[in-house]
């Protein structure tokens, strides 16, 4: 059976009228009751086997993992050191002594307005705080990703270093709960004194993150219950009532990570500490402003702290706006919370901010925060290639965001999003052998243009070794390595395929637990098999199980065999729904084909321009296989024109498109004369997919190609 | 006569093989003896009558001098105030006392690290110094407009005014010629302790430039004095003998103001204090890591301090680097130097700069500086236009540095980049009323990204009525009102024509006194008429006389009338060679035509764009003439479609040009979608010469246009 995809409209927000299109419940403008449909699966359900897949989650266990926990150490040779595991070791010292000593300790006060410590040059290091205020979360990002790798490759040795670890780590901790070593070491009196920009509560949010995770990969609660306390802790000082402090993190992602630490305890206290942080963003006065009264003086009445997403209230805001990746964390925590109450209001704000980042500020490989500046959003449309700043970490938060969407709303426009940020620029983010990364993610490089221009900068031609922000590596690592909690959500009826990732999922439906085998070759031929592999009926078993499959946004039409059953195509998604028996297959078939796109005529930076797709993938040029001066190079439009090749970069076999273009002559001319018709040479131009750039040297890359 | 104009070919430094061009003696690469070949003009021997440069003159004299004096006395309601006269009355004072009492004097010492001191809010104001450090410029920049004002118009009360003000300068100078308010009040301890960022000796350069103008135009050389009192005290102090400083300006212009001196007094010694200026700077070990040993410290061996052309030393140099202003004037002050000196060495890297920052770097507009960031040079070929700095200041003193040139090889080439400055980005400097101003210069707005993109925040939409560091509207002021002395300079035996400007000037050849009357059509119609008004022969009187024309780049041919004299084509100048008598005429006819222009393919930011010109000016299109969106309009290559239209604007009559182009009809799709072949409109763009861009209030403008 051939299906028509009518997709690109509905995830443009049209309401679709085709046949196969009949609940369209969610159109925009209008509002569902928010409902908490589905949550991800639990990553010990699921067995990755999927080539593509599995591959990167081995450069994370065996390159990034290991790398990191060195890089935290301090054990990297030419690296910045981190400092981190040995500011908790200090910070453990002074418990101890605080415990032990109770009064009669004599506390050793450092100062707490400097952002970044580092040692003095020539001396030995002391027992101070060295680093970014917020360097705890070193340790946090690094054992978030061993959770979810122990889920996917148990690793007793690894297991044994994370809890040598975080008996580091909870030594440190206060008997009041208090974990943030910056403060332990520096000043406790000065706590939550800064909360603008001193990360504290950014420090409680990764910790959260790592700490859920690794409980639930391993069941062992001490970090769990640490991150608990501090949690609790921060919930008796912070709040409305009289007393409380008023105010919020500056930099967001507790309020998502409360949330899963409310649903993996169920205490129901850290999801209204979360609702809390996100209700008092942006409130009047504003409590940055409290804190920081020569603040208050520059703006007056107007608007400010856009940076923080803290310029009104979330509920009112409906332009995504300031630092892209605490955006996007923000956005999550907010549908998070509107999904666990149900609050209508808080999922409309969500829509909107939606709509703003994904639909006039993001790039079409799915990067966000078009301006190094604030490393933020800029206005509408305005989508530079080359100053691009586009942070790992923003699609990675675009990724959480989407996901946290989709489990309110089943609605393929979440997922397309989703895949073209995890396809292209998180796994962008990344080098081929795993041992470099990216920070910022251009869309266009002319290497000369990152030395010599200044505005240039932050856009690097290769990708570097490690940060001393180190943010994006190990975010990329948590997000590839837990894929599966974004492939596959769950409710009581339904597995929701989002994206395509190879391997077995246990799914205990309500009535029958269910092992799906997913076989995808769809970065290949475009073809899904879903098969049955055993099914265990429990008592009073005749209900109908659903498996709910994702047509991508980059087919128009797909080949479904539903091996008799029933299927429904609703918001983007073929709903799959029978009795299934060990055996059953489903088989799905995405036409792929080439895709010649362009961008709105809103975006000037594409004009005249268009990028080459195929499947999740978006194409580029590189210099290695196209020449120099890739902006006289122009490209053919009939997508049908397109020829593959395989070719291996770094040991991956990758599929290059060739299509034809023209080369337009170089001119022997000054500076600047009388126009002249330009000549040309026919040209084949060499496309790869925009995640494996730069994995060849240095040099010109380009995704929108002249037409 | 008609001539072909084979000059385009000779201003790219290639050998020219025409029969009308065989002096060839300066070409690209050769060295050529440098010769002392001309001087300026007097202005007091011009008198301009040119109805376009009588206009903009007068504009300086109505409105920019008087405004300027309001600020400079802080008397300009909602401008943030000056405090350049406060501060000299307040050092007056402080120097009175000094004299006064001699050592029993008990000095208020005042921080020095203060860039900017501002009065604390809400309190009055003390004697103190207040204002960016510089700020004594602001007066020496309005004395020298004033200056060169009066030699076209004289005016008793301005002149009062100017004499009352010296007065107030004057009496702050302390009794060894130190002049520079912010330390003659913080700390005269502290003089020349901070070179790199400290402007004394900027402040000196500026002094001596405004002295010598008045001193010029009036006779009047208290203000002379004052400036060589300063200038002999730095001579006592600085140069490469033991004891004294080895060091040199952070901000250059000081090395052409000596110069300056140099020529008015007849004194080497300010010869002598500019070449050791230009010497020293750039030597190793660099003397402002003496200054500032911690600066040593980030880049060890590495070449740096690019931002102040003092990375290595100026004959070594190469490629126009850092700040653009700065860059210009110092090259300007090199020239100067190689020109009195017969420094073959200096004179081969200012031609080396020349082409680097011309060849290379130099937007059509004749703008430079490409970045914001540190207002400076990027790299070759990279001419972003929406992102541009080009600040007006930069390209007053490229004229500045072009007549320099001119004064040692009188090549078209400079001329023409000369032509191209000044009747572009300079004049674009000043609103048609002569009330605003700009700082910046792009090639490319669209107004929201100014507001909304901290990037472009450098560009504004609409000129400003003035700022804080107010050097570009006195910069534009001086040099509008001192045109005739880059219009014009001569040589014993010749009077050079670079620019056309109507009036007569008398010139004093070495055996004849020749009035010679301008009429220039030259922005109409093209044509330009000599003629000899008058002739004083003097003793043993039959030399001949020379006057020497340049034919500008923008003309591919034109008809010359000797009457009867001999002409030569060399370097793009018409020798015109004769015994001239009363009432002789000569004319020429420049051919003048719409040219569709385009940039080297090697500027990438313009491909696939053409510009139109006209005569001397680069056109562009306006949204209030065209429309919203420019991007989406392309224009024909084909010249000879254009048509003319006046119109007038803000009361001044402007030649239109209209020529068909396509706008590209606007997609109803989404952010991204598959391409579909474009649908059009025929429209007919109207241009406006660039220079009066944003004088009909905000909106979108472009110079380079999609072809």
């Amino acid at each position: 059976m051939k299906i028509e995809n009518a997709i690109l409209n509905l995830s443009k927000g049209q309401l679709n009228t085709g046949k196969h299109m009949k609940n369209t419940d969610s159109v925009k403008g209008e509002v569902t009751m928010v409902k908490n449909i589905s949550k991800p699966i639990n990553l010990r359900k699921v067995h990755i086997d999927d080539p593509f897949w599995k591959s990167e989650m081995e450069l994370v266990r065996n390159e990034v993992i290991p790398y990191q926990w060195k890089a935290i150490n301090d054990e990297v040779e030419g690296a910045e050191p981190s400092y981190a595991m040995r500011n908790f070791k200090v910070a453990g010292k002074i418990t101890a002594r605080r415990k032990e000593l109770g009064a009669a300790y004599k506390e050793v006060i450092w100062p707490t307005d400097v952002f970044r410590p580092v040692p003095e040059e020539g001396k030995e290091l002391e027992d101070k705080f060295y680093g970014f205020l917020f360097q705890d979360t070193d340790f946090s990002k690094w054992i978030e990703a061993v959770g979810y790798s122990l889920t996917q490759h148990p690793d007793p040795e690894l297991e044994k270093t994370a809890d040598e670890a975080i008996d580091i780590v909870c030594a440190a901790q206060q008997e009041n709960g208090y974990l943030d070593t910056y403060y332990i070491i520096n000043d406790m009196s000065k706590i939550f004194t800064h909360l603008k920009d001193h990360h504290e509560l950014y420090c409680l949010g990764h910790l959260t993150e790592g700490a859920v995770a690794y409980y639930e990969a391993t069941g062992k609660d001490k970090l769990l219950n640490a991150a608990r306390r501090f949690a609790d802790y921060v919930y008796s000082r912070f709040g409305t009532e009289e007393g409380k402090i008023h105010g919020f993190p500056g930099h967001e992602i507790s309020e998502m990570a409360l949330v899963r630490l409310y649903e993996v305890t169920g205490d129901p206290k850290y999801l209204e500490l979360s609702k809390y942080f996100i209700d008092a963003r942006g409130q009047r006065p504003y409590y940055f402003d409290i804190e920081h009264p020569d603040e208050a003086k520059k703006h007056g009445d107007k608007e400010w702290y856009h940076y923080y997403q803290a310029h009104k209230p979330v509920r009112e805001q409906d332009e995504a706006v300031g630092h892209a990746v605490r955006a996007v964390y923000l956005y999550s925590g907010m549908a998070d919370v509107a999904r666990l109450t149900g609050d209508e209001e808080l999922y409309a704000a969500c829509e909107r901010l939606w709509d703003s980042a994904v639909n006039k500020k993001m790039y079409i490989t799915g990067g966000i925060g078009s301006t190094n500046i604030g490393e933020a959003f800029t206005y509408n449309y305005d989508l530079p290639n080359d100053l691009a700043y586009t942070e790992s970490c923003a699609s990675v938060g675009l990724v959480f965001f989407a996901r946290r969407m989709l489990q309110m709303n089943v609605d393929s426009k979440y997922a397309n999003a989703m895949e073209r940020a995890l396809y292209n620029t998180v796994l962008a983010g990344m080098a081929l052998d795993g041992k470099s990364f990216f920070y910022v993610n251009p869309l266009e490089v002319r290497p000369e243009a990152c030395y010599r221009d200044e505005r240039k900068n932050h856009v690097k031609p290769v990708r570097q070794k490690w940060f001393p922000c180190a943010c994006c590596p190990p975010n990329i690592a948590r997000l590839l390595s837990s894929v599966a909690a974004y492939a596959y959500t769950e409710s009581d009826d339904t597995l929701f395929m989002h994206l395509y990732v190879g391997g077995t999922v246990e799914k205990e439906y309500e009535n029958a637990s269910v092992l799906w085998k997913i076989e995808s070759d769809v970065l290949g031929s475009g073809k899904l098999r879903i098969v049955c592999e055993d099914v265990e009926e429990k008592a009073g078993a005749d209900k109908e199980e659903t498996i709910a499959v994702r047509v991508p946004d980059w087919c128009d039409s797909y080949d479904l065999n539903a091996g008799g059953c029933k299927h429904e195509l609703k918001k983007g998604y073929e709903y799959i729904t029978g009795v299934f028996k060990k055996g059953d297959v489903i088989e799905i078939t995405f036409a792929k084909k080439v895709r010649i796109m362009e961008a709105s005529s809103r975006v000037f930076e594409d004009h005249g321009k268009v990028a080459v797709t195929y499947g999740p993938f978006v194409y580029c040029i590189e210099e290695k296989d196209n020449g120099k001066d890739l902006h006289m190079v122009s490209v053919t439009t009939d997508a049908a024109k397109a020829k593959f090749e395989k070719t291996i970069i770094e040991g991956n076999e990758i599929t290059k498109i060739l299509l034809p273009g023209k080369r337009e002559k170089e001119k022997a001319e000054s500076l600047y004369s009388v126009y002249k018709e330009p000549e040309y040479e026919d040209v084949t131009l060499e496309l790869i997919p925009y995640y494996t750039w730069a994995n060849r040297g240095e040099g010109e890359m380009r995704v929108w190609i002249n037409r």
